[in-house]
Parts: C-alpha cells; sequence; structure tokens
C-alpha cells in the first residue's frame, strides 16, 4: 500500500527540528546540522549525497538507507528549498546543486508561483501554490504507487500531523540541545492524533523511533 | 566532590516528565506511569520499593541503580510528595507507606509550614518554605559529603535548572507520547545553561542520557 512518510527527520533532546534564523550560510538554521550528525557518516549520505563509495554500514545506516527506499515523489516545505523568503530568486535552484539527491518528483509548497524545471538525474522540482492536500495529491499521482516522503521542515510536517496525513515517520533523537528553533511537537498532541511508537532503537549517534499512525 | 544530581528523571518523545491533572489516583499525572515501564522491572525499583528480590540486571537496571548511590538527602517538590493543594493534610504521609524508599533526610518545598517527621527506615520528612536555595542548603548540610538527589516533580527540576544549581541529570527517554501533561525543558536553553549531553545510552525499555553542566 502507498504510504506517506517522513524518515531521517532529526531532532535535538528538547525536541527542535531546526535551529533558529535559517538563512543561506544555516540552511538547517543557528547550530542545525549538530542534528544530522548520526547521519552525515552513513553510507547513504557519503554515497546519494556526495557520491562517495565509503560510509558507516550500521544501524544509523540502515534508517538512513530506508528512507530513500521505494520513494516516488517528495514534498517540500519552501524553507527547505530556498533561503529566500517571498518573491521567488529564479537563479536559485535549491541547496543540492546540479544533480539534486532526489531523482524523482519533488512538490514544494509555497505561495510564490515558479514553473517546474528538471534537474540532472531526474530531479523535477514543482511549486505547488494551492495547500498542503494539493501537493500530497500530485505527489501520490506522480510517484506512481510508491511511497510519498515528506523532507520537511518541521512547519511541514506539523501541518501534514494535523491534517492526519502521514502513515509513518522516522525520527532520529540527536544527543544534543538547540535550546530554541522550531519545535517538532510542541502543542501536537501525538496520541489524540493516533501515533504510537512502533520501535525504538539505538544507533550509533541517535536513538530512531518509528512512529505509527492506527489505523481508524 | 559533593554534586547535586537528578536521576531516573523519565520524559516521553514529546518531552513530558508528568501527565496532566495529577491526583490521589493519578500521582504521576494521567499516563504517566507509561513513563517509567523501564523503572518498574528494574532489579532497583522490585528491590528498594517493592522490597523483592527479583527483576532485571540490564542496562535499564544500571541507571536506575547509579540513580541511589552515595545519595545523603534528597529534595522533592510538593506535588511529589502530596495530591493535596493548599493547606497541609497532616494525615498524609507520602505516596509509600511506612517505609518509604529513601532512607535519608527529604526536604518537601512547599508554601505550608508543617512539622517534620520521621518514618521508619531512616526516612525524615523537612518541609522548607523559603525557597529552592534554602532548601538545597538543608540538604547538602543534611548529605554530609554525599550527593543531594533531586527527585522532582517538573517544575523543580527547572527551577533549579535556571538558578545552575543542578550538577548532572540522568534522563530517560521513555517510547511514548504523553501529548499534555509538564514539559521538562519548553522554554529552557539548556545550552546556555552551560548543560551538554556527556553520555547517550540506549536500555531495553528507554534511551539513557546523562548531561552534565560545564564548570565555568
Amino acid at each position: 500500500m502507498q504510504k506517506v512518510r517522513v524518515a531521517s527527520f532529526s531532532i535535538s533532546l528538547d525536541g527542535f527540528g531546526a535551529g533558529p534564523d535559517q538563512s543561506i550560510d544555516n540552511p538547517l538554521g543557528i547550530g542545525g546540522e549538530n542534528l544530522h550528525q548520526w547521519f552525515f557518516p552513513t553510507k547513504t549520505f557519503q554515497q546519494n549525497v556526495l557520491g562517495k563509495s565509503t560510509g558507516t554500514t550500521g544501524i544509523d545506516n540502515k534508517f538512513a538507507e530506508n528512507g530513500f527506499k521505494n520513494i516516488g515523489a517528495w514534498i517540500l516545505g519552501r524553507n527547505m528549498f530556498s533561503p529566500y523568503r517571498g518573491l521567488p530568486n529564479i537563479e536559485w535552484k535549491g541547496w543540492w546543486g546540479d544533480n539534486p539527491p532526489y531523482h524523482v518528483p519533488v512538490f514544494i509548497l509555497t505561495n510564490h508561483k515558479r514553473e517546474s524545471f528538471e534537474m540532472e538525474g531526474g530531479t523535477v522540482f514543482h511549486f505547488v501554490t494551492n495547500g498542503i492536500h494539493a501537493a500530497l495529491e500530485h505527489a501520490l499521482e506522480a510517484a506512481n504507487g510508491m511511497d510519498v516522503r515528506i523532507g520537511g521542515g518541521v512547519s511541514t510536517i506539523r501541518q501534514y500531523l494535523q491534517a492526519g496525513l502521514i502513515d509513518e515517520l522516522h525520527i532520529a533523537i540527536s544527543p544534543v540541545f538547540l535550546g530554541k528553533g522550531e519545535h517538532l511537537f510542541n502543542g501536537l498532541n501525538m496520541h489524540s492524533l493516533g501515533y504510537d511508537c512502533a520501535e525504538h532503537k539505538p544507533g550509533d549517534k541517535a536513538t530512531h523511533i518509528i512512529l505509527k499512525k492506527d489505523k481508524q
């Protein structure tokens, strides 16, 4: 069955999924890169993102790898795509260079229309201006039976959680404090929203949890 | 060196250290007992609290056991001691029966004066009405060189964190959601307060983290 998934989304011990003050120099917010220390050394990151052939192959990598399996489309919030606010800078083609690590259609939530464009390696960026439900419909269709991965950021995931549209989340809890930033769970009642922890597994550099939505 | 410690304090995946609506039937708040599923099976809990001779002896137990080592006095918030608000019910002698699992002086933060009294097994309850600093002074003196353990609850720990008075915390992150309740870290900037994660260890039923305060 086609699923809507969040995967490899990292939060701090104090629950933040990104640091404050995102900018072109700090795409993950200040201190945000500390959340991902479990991910960077993995073979999955080293291969898929950096094009290298090395990397760790333990539990952290297993979770990272699963996050890319059977993904037919992605959805990203506008801040995951760009540091610019307001009208789009049409020179900007994402953080990832000419060959982004998606290789499938990517739907970006935004208030500003922009033409779709294709990158090397099969990634096509689409800009959706009519809301999270429309974006998900497009993504599910484009994924053609495969899963849709909601990449983030925090605000995007929270919106989809509140709408009850996410089937499964893999969250990595990193052993760091951010102190401030964007909090993933604050004010959300995950229990009432139907989510429970289905798996709880320690990796070398983070604790991995799998949250699943009860089927009503 | 004499330390001020928090130990075996459990929080949910969404960061709550107690459920909402504490009462005589729900001493840990609604759902709060789910936080402690890692603790109940341990040999430490089974022996120290229930007086049994069985129990698990793995990593969860190692952390539970450390929490009782070298403790010369405890500090508890009034809600840890009693479900009653306002004037004390002097019939009430705590949740723990005639022989509480402390066996040392216990200082309870409250706004209402009450005479100290002694229980079986060496526990003496003292009631401190002049604030957290005074309670800590009393406890450090009573501990006579051993450590002081701040038992909780959330509000008490937060006050001592904000005052910079805790040297070390062992927090157990349990794989459950509470959805609401008392949040341990919300609005506290642990990083700015000088705390870092010194250890990060998975147990069978919780992830254990040790937070230490940088010595300035």
